[in-house]
């Protein structure tokens, strides 16, 4: 029983090996500060941070410190939500000047989720997806009540049928491409086509999703997208978000909720009435907290020269292995809650597990640093840019460990 | 003549030299790192860098490098919303658990306008100041059209005989205490007041108040304030803003339009239902941003050991003294748009002239750093722990030169 233990990590040791060896993303491992002797699977609550962040922030510290006021032009600033969101979109499919960085995704939901109710003022439901995050549901139901809406609610696999049979009740498809608990993925190509169909508008949260997963927007005519930073484009603790129009909403009336002076065509003439600017920076509402977005601007350099698309074969790879090591040294004593199938997976590995919790804290002891959703589920995040196949067979071997009779849980 | 004006020089010399050897927030300004040789008054856009903040940074990126989302918790990250609240409420007059920081003023104008009008749905007007901020007019106008108000604008003047005459008709009175233009400061003790006996609910924006004006929010019983943190209390480019909620409206109903997670109840269970948490946080909306929440903390130890009384008293003494100045070397030149009565003025004194733009210009070029307001105003913030009577003296040197003869203007 040991020998044949022994032999099985000695072979998944050497896939790992040639995986790592073979994977196009390990030079961006080296952008990175990597904490010493662990392995990081929290990327989905904080990314790690970019190498190229320290210097940038205290350029910007030492800018407001002896440029003051005039540094808002001569750093560049006042363009920076622009700018970040002109990097960031390039991980989305979105052509320069549809996505704005700035705010949080709580608020650039509810901006855009009012927006896009009013542009079908004679329907009447918002339909989003019965795992949906916190943050969205309640701001869902916070539009539904200030517009006077229904809210409905099914599995995100239904939600094409649901548009076919239902579509023309239906203002707003809101999507979440990928499940926050399980990291279920599902295509948001088909939801947003289904939507045409029907004529609802398609809002899509990519909180789980931007940096990890294509998800298309120009090509998929999406209306709106919203999105954290501090996840997989490793912007820092708390980074600002970013907001996607589709062009089609840049130059018609300005419907959002949130007219911010930031966001006016000609912000420093202070005028009486709203002008939107004819981009997305109408999506621009407060001033942008230029420390953390200067950290972001910085961290999305971990990003050059790599494509999305590069991303997810990682992704997959890192996954793909997960599941192989899981097969051989976690069999029967675990459920992987992450469905199996490439297309359906995300970023993220979500293990079940009624010990959750305890498990999670003794993975940490141990130097594997997952976190929980309650319940009963354990996650992992594979980060393409800074996790290798190594790691991945670490997080297993341990998980393994600490399931087993040597080191008893419950 | 020459002479004349060389003793008139000599007389004010003197005087602001007496007047800052007792200056009891002289101590203050060792706190700031201030530009070499020039006279900062740009504070109404971005208050200078307290030399507290960039070590302070720099230990937040290090924590989110090496303790990634254990600093979360273990750096105080996720508490510091409250605790910054807090620190910015002693200088609003406000009780512990009263304020949080976050997100920008104008998400916060939006959220809290929403609860106001919300507790008053039987009244439809929405009563504002006519020389309304851009963005409060537009966020007045936004909440206006989504609830089916109507907004009524009039001089902050008239605010109290409004209240008294048509109170019975107004759900909301939004105060700006100081004219972000002129820098003319009227009672919101009063207009809270009228507003009480006519039944509205008192919303204050202190974006051009907070941290050089007395507003005493709990003693005077308003509802609700929001402001930002990056003028006067110096927290840094776009630094996170703050509302404040009275105690009243801790443990009612939730009403405000942005149900973030970060304000719920217990935020990591991940409940379907919004629990409001029963305090401030319950204003928490989207993840704070960091970095710039950390510099806006270390930002606030400048005022350490500091009143607002002490503040307004230096605040006064400044622009007393400008006041005197100008009698003497700009009589007849211009026009101060700043009440010359004490009670009348916030934190900054505005000077109107035609050539206000070319004006400002030419007073960078030697030194004196103003800004301007269309369409012919220029700013001069008089931040009371960093600026002398002396750099006062200067200003108004300064600009009697570029208006004169030697160097002719237009």
């Amino acid at each position: 029983m040991i020998v044949q233990q022994a032999m099985l990590d000695e072979l998944l040791e050497s896939r790992a090996a040639e995986l790592d060896e073979h994977d196009p993303l390990a030079v961006a491992r080296a952008r990175f500060v990597l904490p010493h002797a662990k392995v990081y699977c929290q990327s989905t609550c904080l990314g790690p941070l970019p190498e190229s962040v320290p210097a940038m922030v205290e350029g910007a510290v030492s800018a407001w410190g002896h440029d003051l006021l005039s540094a808002w032009m001569d750093a560049g600033w006042w363009d920076s939500p622009r700018r970040v969101g002109d990097k960031i979109g390039t991980l989305l499919g979105a052509a320069p000047g549809r996505v704005v960085a700035g705010d949080s995704a709580t608020v650039h939901l509810f901006n855009v989720l009012v927006a896009a109710a009013r542009l079908r003022p004679e329907r009447r439901v918002l339909l989003g997806i019965t795992s949906q995050f916190s943050t969205v549901r309640y701001i869902t139901d916070s539009v539904a009540g200030l517009l006077g809406l229904r809210v409905r609610r099914v599995p995100p696999e239904d939600l094409v049928a649901v548009l076919a049979a239902t579509g023309d009740e239906i203002a707003v498809v809101i999507d979440e491409p990928v499940d926050f608990r399980t990291g279920a993925a599902h295509s948001l190509a088909d939801v947003a086509r289904a939507a045409r169909a029907a004529g609802a508008v398609v809002v899509a949260d990519l909180c789980h999703a931007a940096g990890v997963l294509p998800v298309d927007l120009d090509a998929n005519d999406i209306d709106f997208a919203v999105g954290c930073t501090y996840k997989y484009l490793c912007g820092g603790p708390g980074s600002p978000a970013f907001a996607y129009l589709n062009a089609r909403h840049h130059d018609s009336e300005y419907l959002m909720a949130l007219p911010g002076w930031t966001g006016h065509a000609e912000p420093f003439e202070m005028e009486a009435e709203y002008r939107p600017a004819d981009n997305a920076d109408r999506a621009r509402i407060g001033t942008a907290p230029i420390l953390s977005m200067v950290a972001l601007e910085a961290a999305l350099d971990a990003f050059d020269g790599i494509t999305i698309e590069q991303i997810r074969r990682s992704s997959l790879s890192l996954s793909d292995f997960f599941f192989a090591c899981a097969d051989r040294l976690l069999a029967g004593r675990v459920e992987i809650a992450t469905p199996r199938q490439p297309d359906r997976r995300g970023g993220h590995i979500a293990v079940r597990h009624p010990d959750a919790e305890l498990l999670v804290a003794r993975l940490a002891d141990r130097g594997v640093l997952g976190d929980r959703r309650p319940p009963d589920l354990m996650r992992f995040s594979l980060h393409p840019l800074t996790l290798t196949h190594r790691e991945v067979l670490r997080v297993v071997t341990e998980l393994a460990f600490v399931l087993s009779d040597r080191d008893p849980v419950g």
